[in-house]
């Protein structure tokens, strides 16, 4: 396997440091050797003398004996272009953009299959939870009917330091203090990462990928400490769900994004602060739930390099 | 795919239901048709008269035209003989039979890796949940490091039902009632079926099948109500837990069966009744938690199913 890696950051550099530390049971099990051709980033850095490096990633989409790129470099444009380019050229994609495959999916999984490639991007949704390969590869047999989701590591951690007694301000400062909301919490906050999320889960589950500007958003910016006590008198807790349901007559797909109660007796209920979780109700196996951190980048880099694996021995994974 | 299945019941009733109602998506996925092309019970049911029948399990070893044999008749001896003679003819093995796997796996392995042909068990562990194959294809990147799980249904439902204020023998009863425990629980309630399952995902996390007989298994036979209730008032609950550590120095593995004390603040302490749950602790991923029924028919037939998509599409899966 011959790969190509854009973007070195967090997530990037955990990829070239798993790889590395774990080569040889890697390897042993995709049955055939990693190289990294060559790695492409914004900034140099020390650590990356030991790899052909570039601050030009065209250089990485032109090389012909990459097989695979690893892109994780983030945004929207640049990605687009360059997630296009490597499908056209015939080299699978891994990708951790929830944003760019929920809104561009459609373009691209059409143009992977057109060119005999793949994608996958299990570090798109749940971190370093195995949710994407189980949802389409051992819960296929089921007739799928409901997924519901805590995707978003940064709204529950607010909600829950909220449940906790502190105001949204305060928890949202705490969350940036701690690494966990980004400089601009928007997507996170207004519930964007958590419909990206459940958009895919969906098309995983049902082969349709939704219009994305179609989609209900609800956030969890209106609720006060004031909802937030009222539901703790009830057992109850406030968490920023994404759902998908199927209509079983007209197999019409819904999706929802809200912050919703949950009660005691639910197993949601406990799952708090940066962790996520997914229950996926099939018509043989009733209700599923994978549980775990839902960021990181040692985390979500361990779900990159499972990719590597996928992209060897799926044959016919994409819809 | 042409398969042969020996023993339909409970299971493999199942198996033959989801693969004909769901066939079309089944066989997309996959990419190839399934040909069922013989089945063996004991006992001839009008259902059967569809497929191509025999009481002799031998003609389904003997067929030359089937590559897969789903072997789901359970017991010990016969089973045993069964898997032999499939991998030595040359025929991939999918089997339910934890029991088998857990005391013969090492020599069964074996002759897989050297007949070419491969063994797939993800109904042997968690029944509906996806664990092994999310353990194997998706966490192989960690270190692993430790794994723990409520395995056993039958058991779990009993200590639900203590913890609710009910005696064992009465907990037994409802529970061989309501058709979870069989007429003989032994390997349920004294921690044997647990020790099959949680050697099994050693075997798989590491690579290393422990010599059966060498493993200590304590069951819950010995739980008084009061040591329930005693639990109950610090917020306590036991659950017949099996873990697996390695040892991070000595890379020993140490496998323990037994009733253990689990706080609120554990997950562990809200899987109730017949639900199973697996926590997998990694160095990249943290701790990881997959949570589901843990027997049944249709669950357990999901993932059988699930195992033909593995069989095509897993290069380099056994250790």
């Amino acid at each position: 396997m011959n790969v190509g890696i854009i973007g070195i950051g967090t997530v990037g550099k955990e990829v070239l440091s798993i790889i590395s530390c774990q080569r040889v049971k890697i390897e042993k099990l995709l049955g055939e050797e990693i190289k990294i051709i060559k790695i492409c980033n914004r900034t140099f850095r020390e650590e990356f003398k030991n790899y052909s490096f570039t601050f030009d990633y065209k250089e990485i989409l032109e090389d012909d004996s990459i097989d695979t790129i690893i892109e994780l470099m983030g945004g929207k444009d640049i990605p687009l272009e360059i997630a296009k380019k490597t499908l056209l050229s015939k080299k699978n994609l891994i990708t951790a953009n929830k944003e760019l495959l929920a809104i561009h999916g459609n373009e691209l999984f059409q143009l992977a299959k057109k060119n005999g490639v793949k994608i996958f991007f299990e570090a798109a949704v749940g971190g370093g939870i195995p949710i994407l390969s189980p949802l389409k590869e051992s819960l296929f047999p089921n007739k799928l009917k409901k997924i519901r989701g805590i995707l978003n590591g940064t709204a529950n951690y607010i909600l829950t330091q909220m449940s906790n007694g502190s105001s949204y301000e305060r928890a949202l400062i705490d969350a940036t203090k701690k690494g966990y909301a980004e400089t601009d919490p928007t997507f996170d906050v207004d519930g964007i990462d958590t419909a990206h999320k459940i958009s895919l889960l969906s098309y995983l589950a049902w082969g349709e990928l939704k219009e994305f500007t179609e989609i209900k958003i609800n956030g969890i910016t209106k609720l006060s400490t004031e909802d937030i006590r009222k539901a703790a008198t009830n057992n109850q807790k406030y968490k920023l769900l994404g759902e998908a349901v199927i209509d079983e007559k007209t197999e019409k797909i819904t999706l929802s994004i809200k912050p919703t109660l949950v009660g005691k007796d639910d197993l949601f209920y406990e799952v708090n602060g940066i962790y996520n979780a997914v229950e996926i109700e099939g018509s043989y196996t009733g209700k599923t739930i994978f549980y775990g951190e839902g960021a990181g980048g040692s985390t979500t880099a361990n779900a990159v390099v499972s990719d590597l694996y996928k992209i060897i021995n799926s044959r016919s994974w994409q819809i």
